[in-house]
C-alpha cells in the first residue's frame, strides 16, 4: 500500500475480483444491460411482504452469487462493507445477518459501490483480509416512498429526475490472482455547491466526480484517454452534461470514452426514466454484471470507475439544505 | 497487520491516539462524567435552528478539537471516518463537509464509534494514512422524533428504555507515538436472537456483545481480568446484567471489571433515564473524553473497548423485523 500524490492509494498488492454477482428488477430487465445480470424479477417484491424486504432478498442473492462464483464459503469471508439507501441501511442488514460474516456498513449514498469495492481492496491489500465482500442495493419502490411519495400517489416526475433501480451488486475481492485487479482507489471529498433541488441529483453530484477524477489523474500522472472506460454512475444525462463541461473546461477530455452507470441502465428512448437510472443498485450491478463481464471477456481493460452519491435526506432538505455530492474512484485493470 | 484467531487483527505498527474531543449537552453536563469533556452546552440547540444542525454542529466541534489537540491541520489527515443515528447520516455530512477531507461514511448505529476507530487504526497501521479521524454523534432531540414519538407528545418510557445522549466524540489515529495505542481491533458478526422491543435494545444487543468479547479473548488467549477496564456501550443496566450472566455461564468473569458508557454518563440515581445512556454519542464521549483522560493520566492502562449496536429502523420493526445487534471490540493500551 503506497500513497501516490494527495488522495489516491496504490494497492501493492493488488486486491483481485474473484466473483461477483447482479441482480435486479423487471424493468432493469428490459433494459439493454439484460444479459450481463445473473438474473431479473419480474415481480419485484421477489415474493416478499414489503420492497424493503425485497430490497434486502436483492443483496442476500448477489452476495450469495459473487461468494459461490468466486468458489469461496463464507466462512472464507473475513469482512463484508455493506451500505444501502434505506434508513438505518436495513437493507443490508437484513439481508445479509445470516450470512455470520463480520460486518461494515458503509453509507455513501449512491456512491457505496465505489466505497465498498475500495474499502474492501484496501483490507484485502494490507493483509487484513484474504477475502473481503462488497455489497449495495437499491429498490425503486422503498426508495420512492422513502425520499419522495407514495408510489400510489402518482406524483408527476421532473425531466431532470432519475430513477431509482431496482438493482444489487457484489464483489468478493481477495489475495488469489484473477482476471480483474483493483490498481488505485481514491477515496473522495465531499462537495457542495449549493444545490437543493432533490430531482435533480446529477447536478448536486457532477462537481464531486470533477473532483475526484481530477484528485485521480493528478494523483498517477494519468489522463481519461489512458483508459477504456471512465465510468461514472450514477450522473445520468444532467449530470454527465455537466460533468464533461467541467471536465473540457479544466482540460481533461472525456468526450470519447466516458460513460454513465445511469445512462447504461435503461434505454432512455423507450424507457421512461426521464435523466436516467440512480441509486446504490444502480452502479452496484454495472460493474458487477456489465463490466466485470466485459473485462473478462477483453472488451475492457482499463476501468475508471468514479460512483458518486448525493449525501442528504429528506429531512436536511426540508430544512433548507443543499446537497452535498461525493465520488470515489476505483481503477479496475484487466491483468494479461 | 496480522490476523490472529478467526476474527482479530493485531496492528503492528499500532496506531496511536493523537488528540480527541469529547462534547455533550446539559443533561450529560449534569452527569458524573461533566469534568472530562471539551464542553457542555446548556443549550441543546447550540444556537441552530433545528436539533439535526445542532448535531452536526457537535461532531464539528469535536473533530476540530481533536485535530487542534493532536497539532495538526485537516490537511494532515486523509481520511475521516463518520456516522450517525439520523437516516442518511446527516449529521455526519452536515458536520463535516466543511473539512475537506476525504470522507467514509460508516454505519454501525451505536457502535460506531468502535467501528470508526477500527478504520481508522486499520487505515494508519497499514500505510494507508498517516492520520485519520474517527467521529460519531447523537442528539436525544433528534433521535426521538426520528425513531420514537415527537417530544411535544410527551410520550411515557418503559423502564427497559435508554436515554439517548447529546453528545460527540472524535479521535486522531496517527503513525507518530503517543501515550495511548490501539493494538487489536475485533469487528463483530451481526446477532439476532429474535428480540424485538425497541425499548429493550440493551436485551437486543447483549449477544452482540457476547460474542465479540468471546472472539477477542478467544482469538488472543486473554481474559476480562487482563483488563483494568472491559468497556460496553450502550448496553445500559439490562443489557449489562444480561451479558454478565451469559458471559458468567461461558466460564467469562465480568463482575469486578467491567463497565458500561450507557451506566458511566449519567447518575441513574439522580437523573431520569431509565435503563441508562445509548446513542452513538454516548461511548463516543466516554471513550474519547473520560477513558482516553484516564488513560492518559494513569489510572486505566489497558481498556477492551467493546461499543455496541442496534441494527434496525422504525419500518423495519413496523414491518415485523427484530433487531440486529453488533458489537465491535477495540484493545487500548497505555504506552509506558
Amino acid at each position: 500500500m503506497q500513497r501516490i500524490g494527495s488522495y489516491t492509494l496504490q494497492l501493492d498488492p493488488p486486491a483481485y475480483v474473484l466473483g461477483s454477482g447482479s441482480f435486479a428488477g423487471k424493468k432493469e430487465g428490459e433494459g439493454p444491460l439484460k444479459a450481463y445480470f445473473d438474473a431479473t424479477h419480474d415481480d419485484t417484491t421477489l415474493g416478499e411482504d414489503s420492497w424493503e424486504k425485497a430490497e434486502s432478498k436483492l443483496q442476500t442473492e448477489a452476495v450469495k452469487t459473487a461468494i459461490q462464483k468466486a468458489h469461496l464459503k463464507s466462512a472464507d469471508i473475513q469482512y463484508i462493507f455493506a451500505g444501502d439507501l434505506l434508513n438505518q441501511c436495513i437493507s443490508s442488514t437484513y439481508g445479509l445477518r445470516g450470512l455470520g460474516i463480520p460486518f461494515l456498513g458503509q453509507y455513501g449514498a449512491c456512491s457505496t459501490m465505489a466505497q465498498g469495492l475500495g474499502m474492501a481492496s484496501v483490507f484485502v491489500s494490507s493483509g487484513a483480509a484474504e477475502n473481503a465482500v462488497a455489497v449495495t442495493s437499491s429498490h425503486f419502490c422503498s426508495a420512492e416512498r422513502q425520499f419522495r411519495f407514495p408510489l400510489e400517489y402518482g406524483g408527476q416526475r421532473t425531466p431532470t429526475a432519475q430513477w431509482t433501480a431496482t438493482a444489487a451488486g457484489a464483489a468478493v475481492l481477495g489475495h488469489r490472482p484473477s482476471a480483474i485487479s483493483v490498481r488505485e482507489v481514491t477515496f473522495g471529498r465531499m462537495t457542495d455547491l449549493g444545490v437543493s433541488d432533490a430531482n435533480n441529483m446529477g447536478a448536486a453530484m457532477a462537481p464531486a466526480a470533477v473532483r475526484t477524477l481530477t484528485d485521480y489523474f493528478t494523483d498517477t500522472g494519468t489522463k481519461p484517454q489512458d483508459f477504456d472506460l471512465v465510468l461514472t454512475g450514477d450522473l445520468g444525462y444532467v449530470g454527465s452534461s455537466l460533468l464533461r463541461e467541467i471536465m473540457r473546461k479544466a482540460g481533461w477530455n472525456l468526450e470519447t470514452n466516458h460513460n454513465d452507470c445511469g445512462l447504461m441502465l435503461y434505454d432512455r428512448k423507450k424507457q421512461d426514466v426521464h435523466a436516467g437510472g440512480s441509486g446504490c443498485g444502480c452502479s452496484g450491478s454495472v460493474v458487477c454484471g456489465y463490466v466485470f463481464k466485459q473485462m473478462e471477456a477483453g472488451a475492457l481493460n482499463d476501468v475508471l470507475f468514479a460512483a458518486t452519491g448525493a449525501l442528504m435526506s429528506p429531512t436536511a432538505l426540508q430544512q433548507g439544505e443543499s446537497i452535498v455530492g461525493i465520488a470515489h474512484a476505483i481503477h479496475l485493470h484487466r491483468e494479461t
